[in-house]
């Protein structure tokens, strides 16, 4: 039975049982997604201001059979955050008024923080306490607590500090029935039945709203130290890597690989960004390590560079001298994914591999691609995580509408590869609405029946992030 | 409904459908727990050489209505691993011949192993690439990778490392249906819908049996340090402990306190072990640390220590000076537990706090205890976790024996007390049959409802591990 629409009627009732100005009618904003795929036709913003109210929003969703959208920053790249317009309007519940860090406790390295918060205001308020939350993304300027939660969200720190999930220690949440889950435990260890946090985290909305968090914080290492090396192959980036964790060990705290067409995309695009070599390298990393007192950053990476020099792995580098410069290799860096936005891109890839099949795969994939026709390819990311933003994009003189009825088959190709080679086809961005065929098409089966059956089981009307993760059921 | 037993006839119908010499009878060592609190009557073990076997066996089961009991190398702590001989005796399925590591990817920091492997052999393994396996615990000479992941075991390494979840990239496990989930991924991000990985670890075998699992390796540390050091108070460990963490950040491998009860029952029990001051302080802790290249730990230490005498933290203490040093605090450390079995325990307690409230548990505890009588209590543990064994003994001249009637009220207002303080009555030992009723007293209403309706969509008949964690449906 398909669900009811968060309609007029609806709105007036939920407006009784809350306090004033608790809801409006959507602006734009919230039935858009950041590439413009999904827009909803219109719809209800629900804006409450704490677990209460949103345990208040999901009772009567329920009863209602309304379904409900958990929207946190927008920033999503799957669409689990816009309802399509040609489906049953949900409510929107924006988390943007709780936002609250609601304590620091630097000396458990713990920091608790409501779900809108935005991250960049999580890393300053861990930073003021000399601490670090080393969870760190393009677009953590507007990206919310509760939304990097729901999508496990990855980033550039993954290496060294591990995903979303593994910064989490505790969640307040509201469940499919309304019920507040008080969870937001400050411990380390806490062996107390089924990890709920866990499973909460990465459902993208479906099991759940979170509404808090209570989050670990790091030391901030003594000294830190920037470097571009020119690789001369994905594999010998990959035994650079090798080479820099049995020098420096877990102090490695960024390893992301570039291609020469990234440089290129910046030359044309976005030419005031600085870029470190001329002719642009084939491949290159960025290295960053973050090391302990008493140790000098720029000596490990000059003796990583000699090392590996002598080994044949890389043929020039560059070694951040201060911190301007280092802010240019991650400038460069991180304007990749706009100077890809600029030249619009025929289908873009979130993968990840077992790490050492990355060069086999990024020799492996222009023959794939040939099958369906002539590209250009942007590879770049996070290379010690094994995960690849793999993007397509047509040949010069060409455009994306060129290739439209292209773009399914292109990854369709790629992902049959990942999946060939035990990889992930969708690494750190979700499932969002997006992928849901491919989850059906590449997931083991019976991971697939027990995600439905914990489904109907904790939502059993579907109200939860309707048609996101999981088809709707039939 | 009650489950059926699994009786000669099943036993025989399972023989028919299975290798030859996979069934016999169960030996006592099947049908006891390590502390002598339960001690099952009579029963069948089945020894699967695949998880083929296991499906099938598990098929089998779920037809039958029989229990199913996973069981490792049975060195748990809350009888998760032995079904009381008045219940419907389940089918035991030991995995102690599946104990291969299937595989080691060195340079991916994965390896791959069975889950009957021994914890020391998947140590061993690693090291023999130069890598390590960092999970640590008293047990590793026979606690086997399944339990130790059904168990979201705990340990010495956490600290540093992270539990037995946070050092799992994927499973190989059979469902409550007999379906076998394929989920042996090696990647560090896979954003492809609910994480059943952590879903099955720490669930001890209630959802579904693992079989194999890829694990996280660690680059070796340089050089590691060891000392003992002499503090004033527990709070003055926590105000160590984070000096420690800001001179060596991640470096930090291990923290645990310990009180002079330890080592007066050391003395008395064990007294070739060699104890470092005498007579023994109030309280010390073990501190070990595990540099990067270039770094000298006992210098590290030294510097630690001089800072921490200046702020008059520490008294008293010693370096190793050298390996042979460095594991006699080890085995100092180690043997609490066995010196505590040896005068015999009114209660045990293996709890955590938030990090900060540790010094405030410890200085209220007592007051509780003393409303039920008079005690002797050995506090030691994982400090750096928040994770204390709060074990309570006879005075002196009395025996368990005769506190027998107060055990679980002793136990009450301790638990009560953690809970106020916000933290967990169980911290790394699960669950199991032992703290089923503490689960229901504590857990959050929310959490506890969640979990019912995941164990009866995955287990409808709640055949796996029937008892464990959750009550038998009613």
């Amino acid at each position: 039975m398909p669900l009811n629409p968060a309609d007029d009627a609806f709105a007036e009732s939920l407006r009784r049982a809350l306090p004033d100005d608790r809801l409006r009618r959507a602006e734009p904003r919230y039935l858009e997604e950041p590439r413009g795929r999904w827009a909803g036709g219109s719809g209800w913003v629900a804006l409450p201001r704490s677990a209460d109210e949103v345990s208040t929003l999901i009772r009567a969703a329920a009863k209602a059979r309304v379904g409900v959208l958990p929207y946190g920053g927008g920033t999503g790249l799957v669409g689990g955050q816009v309802a399509p317009g040609d489906t049953p309007a949900p409510l929107i519940v924006s988390l943007e008024r709780m936002t609250a860090i609601r304590a620091v406790y630097p000396q458990e390295n713990v920091l608790v923080a409501e779900a809108g918060a935005v991250l960049a205001d999580v890393q300053a308020a861990a930073m003021a306490e000399d601490r670090l939350f080393p969870l760190s993304l393009a677009s953590e300027g507007s990206a919310r607590i509760g939304g990097l939660l729901a999508t496990n969200a990855g980033g550039v720190g993954v290496l060294r500090y591990g995903n979303a999930r593994d910064l989490t220690l505790g969640l307040e949440a509201v469940l499919p029935d309304g019920q507040i889950w008080h969870g937001l435990k400050r411990l380390r260890k806490d062996n107390t039945g089924y990890d709920l946090r866990h499973l909460l985290i990465g459902a993208e909305g479906t099991l759940g709203l979170i509404t808090a968090a209570s989050l670990k914080l790091s030391p901030v290492p003594a000294a830190t130290g920037t470097a571009v090396m020119v690789v001369e192959s994905p594999r010998a980036a990959l035994t650079l890597l090798s080479l820099a964790r049995s020098q420096v060990g877990e102090a490695l705290s960024a390893f992301e690989i570039m291609h020469r067409q990234g440089y290129e995309f910046l030359a044309e695009t976005l030419p005031d960004i600085r870029r470190p070599f001329d002719p642009a390298p084939d491949w290159s990393v960025l290295i960053e390590v973050g090391l302990s007192a008493g140790l000098d950053p720029a000596e490990a990476l000059e003796q990583l560079f000699a090392d590996a020099f002598e080994a044949d792995l890389v043929s020039d580098g560059l070694i951040a001298q201060n911190q301007a410069q280092a802010q240019d290799f991650w400038t460069l860096r991180e304007h990749i994914p706009e100077a890809n936005r600029r030249i619009g891109a025929v289908a873009s890839h979130d993968i990840s591999l077992p790490l050492s099949a990355v060069p086999e795969f990024i020799e492996r994939a222009p023959g794939a691609l040939a099958q369906v026709g002539s590209f250009r390819v942007n590879c770049f990311g996070h290379m010690g995580d094994g995960n690849l933003h793999y993007n397509i994009f047509p040949m010069p003189g060409r455009s994306r509408a060129d290739h439209v009825n292209q773009a399914e088959e292109v990854s369709r190709v790629l992902h049959d590869l990942v999946h060939e080679m035990d990889g992930s086809v969708s690494a750190e961005h979700g499932i969002g609405r997006l992928k849901v065929d491919d989850l059906q098409r590449y997931g083991d089966p019976a991971k697939l029946s027990a995600m439905r059956a914990i489904k109907a089981a904790l939502d059993p009307e579907g109200i939860m992030n309707p048609g996101a993760v999981l088809p709707p059921a039939s």
